[in-house]
Parts: C-alpha cells; sequence; structure tokens
C-alpha cells in the first residue's frame, strides 16, 4: 500500500486530468444529450469507492439498534421455550425475608440490621464526649476508629458461630448495610476532628492578634484587620447566622438524617431544596416497583439457568465453552448491572434525596461517555468516588505523599470493600474480587494509552468492554467455586 | 401528564423560583465555602432527570455496536459447538457444476448458458434487417417481442422434458442470465426504434424546411435558422462527428459490448473511462475471491442448519415457535443478503465496468439511508431501476397515462420478475414472491406516513425492518412448500 502523501498527490493528478478532460468532453456532452438514443450514462462513481467521497452512513445507527433488538426478542423467546416462565415473585419474598425451613423463630440478618443503631449513638456520644472535654482528642479518635473496625467485623463473627441461620441476601444486605454505615460514620468523626482543628487555630489565631495589637506594629495590624473581616463575614452576616456551627451540630437529629441522606460525606450544613415535589416522587417509586419486579424476573428467568448451566462447562476447562458461556451470561450480567444502576443510582438516591429535600442530586456522571477506565472509576459511582477524594485522596496527599500513591491506596481500599462485599456472603474467602478491583489501574493505563493513540471511541470501547466481559468472568468464578464447595459436582472430571 | 405547553409555563416557573433563590444563597454559598468542614456538596440536578438538560449519549453508540458483536461471535461459537465444522469447499464446486450422480454426461444448464448466444445475433439481425428496409418497422417490432418472450419461456420448456437433470443453482443462473438478456435486449430494440423514429422526423421536419425556404416567410425562415444551428451541433462539431450514429451501431462488436456492460439499459454512446486502473481491478477480484468464499461459509455453516430445523415447526404452526425461528434465521439471511449486495453491486459490477472501461458507476445508491420503501426500491438496484424508468415508466407516462398507474405497472412487471427467478428454479409456482412485490406500493405509503408523522429515523427503521424480516418469512414458505413435496414429513401433524 502507499503512504498518504503518495495517496495524496495521485488524487491530485487525477483531479486534474479529470478537470482537463472535462473541459475536453463538456461539448461532448451537450451533443450527446441531444441524440436521439435518450442516454441516460454520465459518467460517475460507486458510493463505495473512495473516489466518491460519500461517507454518510447514518441509516447503520438505526440498522445496528435493530439487529440489538431482534437478537433481544429471539433470545427472550429462545430461553422462554427452553424453560418455560421461572418467574415467581412468592419465591424471592421468602428469599428476601430470610425465611429459613429449619428454624423459623430465626431472623439474624433483621436483628443485625435494627443492632446498627448501636454504632451510630455510640459515635455520637465519643463525639459529644471529646467536644465538652469528657475524653481527651487522641483517645477519642482511637475509640472511633476501633469500634469502626469492630462494626465491620461483627458480621463476619455473628456469621461464623450463626452462618446456617443466613440467608444469602439477607447477609449481602447486612455487609452493605454495615459497610454504608462505616463510611458515613468515618466521614462524621473526620469532619467533626477538622472542625476542631479549625477552632483552635482560631483561638491561637485570635491570641496572637490581640499581642500584635497590644504591640502595634503597621504591617502585621493590616493583614490582621483583613483576618478580622474574613472573620466576620464567617460568623457575623445573617446568612452565616443561619449556618450550623460545631458543636451544635452534635444531636442524633442531625446524624440520623446525615444517615438517611444520599451521600456518604459528612458536612454540617447540606444544601436543602425549598420543597418536596410530589410529582418527583411517585414517578422514582414507581420506577422503583417496576424496576425491581423486571430486574428480578431478568435474573430468575435468565441469569440463574445460565449460570447454573456454565458449572460443569468450567469444571471441564474447554476454552471454546467457556467462551462461549461467558459470551452467554454477559448480556443478560450487563443488562441487569445496568437495571441496578439506574435504580440504585437515579431513582433511589434521588427519592431519598426528594423526601430529604437533599439538594445535591449528582450521583453519577456521564460514565456512558467514559473515554478511558479511569474517567470511568471517577463518574458511576459519585458517593463513593467523592468520599474517596475527600477522606482518602485529599489527607493523603495533604501529609506530602505523590498522587500515584493517593490513587493506589484509594483503588486498595476500594479492592478490600468489594472482596468484603463478595467473600462474606459466599462465605468463601478468595481474592478475585480484590484482585479484579486492583486490575483496574495498570487497565487505566492501557486505556489512556487507547484513547491517545487510537482516539476517543476506542478508549470508550475498553471501557464498555471490561464493563461488559469483566463482571461476568468474576461472577463464573465465584460460582463455579461456590458450586464445588456445596454440591457434588455431577460430571467426573476427565 | 400535562400538555406541552403547561410543561413549558411549570418549567419556567421553576426556573424562576430557583433564580430568586439563588440570589438569596448567594452569599450563604460564599459563606458555607469558608467553613471548618470542608464542604462539597452543591445543589445540583442528576443528569437523567429532564431538569438537568443533559442528552450526550454518544457513549451508546459505542455500546450498541459492542453488544451487536458480542451476540455475534457468542451465535457463531455456538453454532460451532453445536453442527461442528460444515464448510466444505467441494461440495459447493460439485453443486455449482451441476454435476450429477446418476448421469455424468448431462451438463443442461450450460447448453442453455451456451444458447444464449443465439438469440442476442437473432436480435441484432432482426434490428440489421429492419435498418436496411428488408423488414418493415411493424413487423420487426412483432419478431422482437415475440423471440424476446419465446426466449423466455425457454427454460421453462427445457425444465419441463429434462427438470432431474437440472442442479439447483444452474438452472437459477440459467434464469438469471435469460432474464438479463432479455432485459437487454428490450432496451436494445426500443433505442434502435427511437432512433429510428427520429430519423424519420428529421427527415420530414427538413423537407418542410426546404418547402418554407423555397416559399419564403419571415418567422418560419429564423426558427428554421435555429434549428439548423442546433442541427449542426448535433451534426457537424469535432464532438458530434466523434459519436456514433444510427444505423452504424448495428454490428456485433456494439452488440457484445453493450451484453457485458454493466447496464441494462442501451445506448449508442456510453460514457468511458480514459484507462484501466490495475490496482482497481486487484481489489475488485481479491474481494469477489474472499467475499464469495465468506457468503458460501455463512451459507453451508448457519442458513442451511436453521432453515431444516424449521420445517417442523411451520408443519405445527405454532406461532411462538415460528416467530423464534423466524428471527434467528433473519440474522445470518440478512448477512448474507448484505454480502451478496456488496459482491455483486460494488465489486462485479464494478469490475465490469473497470475492464469494460465504462464510466458511469452509479450502481447503487444510499439505500441505507432511506427513510421509505419507495427510496429503497429506488435506489438499492439502480441499473434495474434506470431500466424500468426509461422503458416503462416514461414511456407509460409519454402515452398520458398516470404516474401512480405507472408506478403500478413497474412494480407489477418487478413482481413478474421475481416469481419468474423464484418458481422455475423450485419448479413449484406459488405466487408468494409475486405478492411480497405487490405488498411494496401499500407498504411504500405505510412507510411514507411514519417519515412524515414519526419522523426520518423511523421511516428508516421501517425500510430496515421490511428487509431484514420480510425476507427471511418468504424464504421458509417457499423451503417449507418444497420440503413438504420433496420429503416426507418426519412428524405427523397433530
Amino acid at each position: 500500500m502507499t503512504t498518504e502523501s503518495e495517496e495524496k498527490a495521485l488524487r491530485y493528478r487525477r483531479a486534474q486530468s479529470v478537470s482537463k478532460a472535462e473541459e475536453i468532453t463538456e461539448q461532448e456532452k451537450k451533443v450527446r444529450k441531444l441524440q436521439l438514443d435518450k442516454p441516460i450514462h454520465t459518467p460517475r462513481d460507486s458510493l463505495f469507492s473512495w473516489s466518491s467521497e460519500f461517507n454518510d452512513f447514518t441509516g447503520l445507527v438505526n440498522w445496528g439498534f435493530l439487529m440489538l433488538s431482534i437478537g433481544g426478542v429471539r433470545l427472550g423467546l429462545e430461553n422462554f421455550l427452553k424453560y418455560g416462565l421461572r418467574v415467581n415473585p412468592l419465591e424471592w419474598i421468602i428469599v428476601l425475608t430470610g425465611y429459613n425451613e429449619g428454624d423459623r423463630s430465626q431472623y439474624p440478618s433483621v436483628i443485625l440490621i435494627v443492632f446498627s443503631i448501636v454504632p451510630i449513638v455510640l459515635s455520637l456520644l465519643i463525639e459529644k464526649g471529646i467536644a465538652v472535654d469528657l475524653i481527651p482528642n487522641k483517645l477519642g479518635i482511637i475509640l472511633q476508629i476501633t469500634h469502626l473496625l469492630l462494626m465491620v467485623l461483627l458480621p463476619i463473627a455473628v456469621l461464623h458461630y450463626r452462618g446456617n441461620d443466613f440467608s444469602f441476601v439477607g447477609i449481602t444486605s447486612v455487609c452493605m448495610l454495615y459497610l454504608i454505615i462505616f463510611l458515613k460514620l468515618w466521614s462524621y468523626t473526620q469532619t467533626n476532628y477538622w472542625c476542631r482543628l479549625g477552632l483552635k487555630k482560631k483561638y491561637s489565631d485570635t491570641k496572637l492578634r490581640r499581642q500584635s495589637l497590644s504591640a502595634p506594629n503597621w504591617n502585621k495590624l493590616v493583614s490582621a484587620e483583613q483576618e478580622q473581616s474574613k472573620e466576620d463575614l464567617i460568623n457575623d452576616t445573617p446568612a452565616a447566622a443561619r449556618l450550623t456551627k460545631y458543636p451544635d451540630n452534635l444531636n442524633l437529629k442531625d446524624l440520623v438524617y446525615f444517615m438517611l441522606a444520599p451521600t456518604l460525606c459528612y458536612e454540617l450544613n447540606f444544601p436543602r431544596t425549598a420543597r418536596i415535589r410530589k410529582r418527583f416522587v411517585i414517578k422514582r417509586v414507581l420506577e422503583l416497583f417496576f424496576g425491581i419486579n423486571l430486574a428480578l424476573a431478568l435474573f430468575q428467568q435468565w441469569m440463574i439457568p445460565t449460570i447454573t448451566n456454565s458449572v460443569e462447562t468450567f469444571t471441564k476447562m474447554d476454552v471454546i465453552r467457556i467462551t462461549e458461556r461467558l459470551l452467554k451470561l454477559a448480556v443478560p450480567n450487563h443488562l441487569l448491572w445496568l437495571c441496578f444502576f439506574y435504580l440504585t443510582f437515579h431513582s433511589f438516591l434521588n427519592l431519598m434525596g426528594e423526601l430529604l429535600q437533599f439538594a445535591d442530586r449528582k450521583f453519577y456522571g456521564d460514565w456512558w461517555n467514559a473515554n478511558n477506565i479511569s474517567v470511568f472509576w471517577s463518574t458511576w459511582n459519585m458517593p463513593v468516588h467523592m468520599w474517596a477524594v475527600r477522606h482518602v485522596y485529599k489527607p493523603i496527599t495533604g501529609m506530602g505523599f505523590s498522587k500515584f500513591n493517593a490513587g493506589l491506596v484509594v483503588f486498595a481500599i476500594s479492592a478490600l470493600f468489594h472482596e468484603y462485599l463478595v467473600s462474606v456472603p459466599l462465605q468463601m474467602f478468595r481474592i478475585w474480587a480484590f484482585l479484579s478491583m486492583m486490575a483496574q489501574p495498570p487497565m487505566a493505563v492501557i486505556s489512556r494509552t487507547a484513547e491517545i493513540k487510537l482516539g476517543a471511541r476506542w478508549g470508550n470501547l475498553m471501557v464498555w468492554s471490561s464493563l461488559i466481559l469483566g463482571q461476568p468472568l468474576a461472577i463464573m468464578m465465584y460460582y463455579h467455586d461456590y458450586a464445588m464447595l456445596h454440591f457434588k459436582p455431577t460430571v467426573e472430571v476427565p
């Protein structure tokens, strides 16, 4: 093949010869049109030839989505013909309530959920103790960290002794709840600590200012006066008067609001909306109702048979069959994830926000346009992203560590939490969730390179691929191990 | 739900109240930023809320094509696991050459293909006869029409007596060839007829002009002089001198060139290119070689098992199963059609055009962007479209009939040809191909309405749907009947 410049030269020469030829044949054309045989042919190129310079293929986008829909409808019909109707709402109620055939009086998940009030109140009491100087600052912080870590480990301990009383959905909910409380109380403790630090600095600044006023020095005086006017703005304007100040925020009402609010980052004065829009609430409730039913139906009808069928394949380690199963699982898994994303991050968090008149609704960015994996991770889950930046990344860079190291710590903590959410409910300590999270930073580098070298479209395609194919791979690996542990293999391994 | 105007008013009121609230809280915001708790929340909407006015979903196009690719790869693997490798080039050579186990000496398709020279030469001889006044004009035209109709009916007659000696591919090729020759010779005859008509008119005009010159009338003289100058342009310029004039075109070389040229419309002076681009030829040859192999592989591996499996389903007339089969067949059938389209209309016709230095390469328009079915039919197959307009539509409207009626006649003739191409090779006279072509004008009206009422995108989607779903429906109906006739049903009809 020729290089680009050669091709350009060729095109130029061709265009020139065409224009000359055109001049010559101009008259001929005119004459031709007047001939008796009603001529209709004129020299022109086919649209697919590069020389036609045609590039309107907008219809192909419609084609793509139509082919996708046809494939989807056919898969649905095939599934229905193969498995019949498997959707059974009753079964879900049983699973969701942790109802257990053997021992009906036990609802350990419910007890653990109710028990979560204890660490919340304990956290408030410790903060209160520090604020009124009952507990020294350092001891208070050690107490907070210890009791938060104990809280997160509690489900593991309970599970160890009463493992058989838990339903899978029950223990997953407990783990999720305890993790969210951990993140929220961490933010609560750290924010209150910042307030105390700030007040202490302000107190010593004021003292310094007074000293400088008693022994006047003009330069210092001016800067001190500027400080004072800033101070006035913060404290003495009507707007400032309406704001809650530390330690007035240390009360149960404020903490409960934060616990319910759709954010993981505590602050003393959340932005609020003027009113609750009833129509908005109704829409979100309807979305939740129908969306959850759709997701559960998809799960029962499509995911479960596919996963069940794939265990045998994974045992045999046949690469082609595993790939086929993986791709088959990828589609319903991805659709379920999309349902879950919309229901959680749009419907549910917006509903909570509306009911609590919480004004900051940036629960997600436009991750679907993300051109590399870093952008995806910093936009798909804004509450966790904001928490990680405010309470992990910035404190670490503030201590003088590099941004790269801070980023690694964020991913490592995130990886630990993912492992916690998977391993504890499955009662099976593998490190695959941890490893797949730790694989994200190198993948981010690869996708960033793809974006720069090949263009934004390829970066975006890499993000989607890792999302669509990465999850089912992890799910199948965990499910395979789980099935190997809990059920006897029905096939002999050759 | 509210009407549009109500919603607008609501939005306006809301925007007003927001701006007022903003003024009030402007100072508060400033103060908040300076607080000790490092606040990060600001009032903002979620992207999916209409109030955010966010609408950048370009990433979803990538998502669509990725999901499509994943589905495609999985289907391929599933097919391979189920049926193994079915591609067998040897088998195709046997089928294509019409090799017959029972009687090896018979190649009736080849004989019929060679015989097609006879009507071509005959047509030239009749034209020559008319031109030299050996055959009267009217008789000549009757002769031409008769022998052309006889030619098209010849394969049917041969098939009737020697049906078992034909392979399916062989007889299909014969029918296709005879139909193309019919269309080309029709155009040849009609164009030569136009030339004779024109010459006759010119002759009588010249006579009139001479008469008017002998008895001068100034007005007539001026118009006659204008006529004369136009006449000069047509006949006496160097450009005109290079053009072939009737009846000089009536020779074998000219006719053979037309028979090989990638067009169905005859004219005396085709536009020609300056040279044969060798690279262009090589590219088209490679496309043809690999494309045909790909298409045959797709057909053996994907289409045949799917069609075979569907016969039983059609016999049972189970609506859900038929729909599932139809959608399953739609995908490979459509891909094959796309292969066929590209190979025929781009690779093959461009190759012929390049080799013959035929300059008009408009073998197809941008039918993929067609927003209604009429546009599709007038762009996907330009040779047939141009033939139909020049030799059917315009002559009919020229006779004073309405455009609508002329359009109907075009579709009826096209329907007849489709039926011919399907029924003769299958030796099974159903009218489904005819009916599906005759269903196109009403569908064109429906899709045009959809385009106007719902927008261009919906019109385009209708065109694609009819293309993707219409064909497999017809194929399955024909195949079902064919199987019912030739094989014993393996299932009992309940």
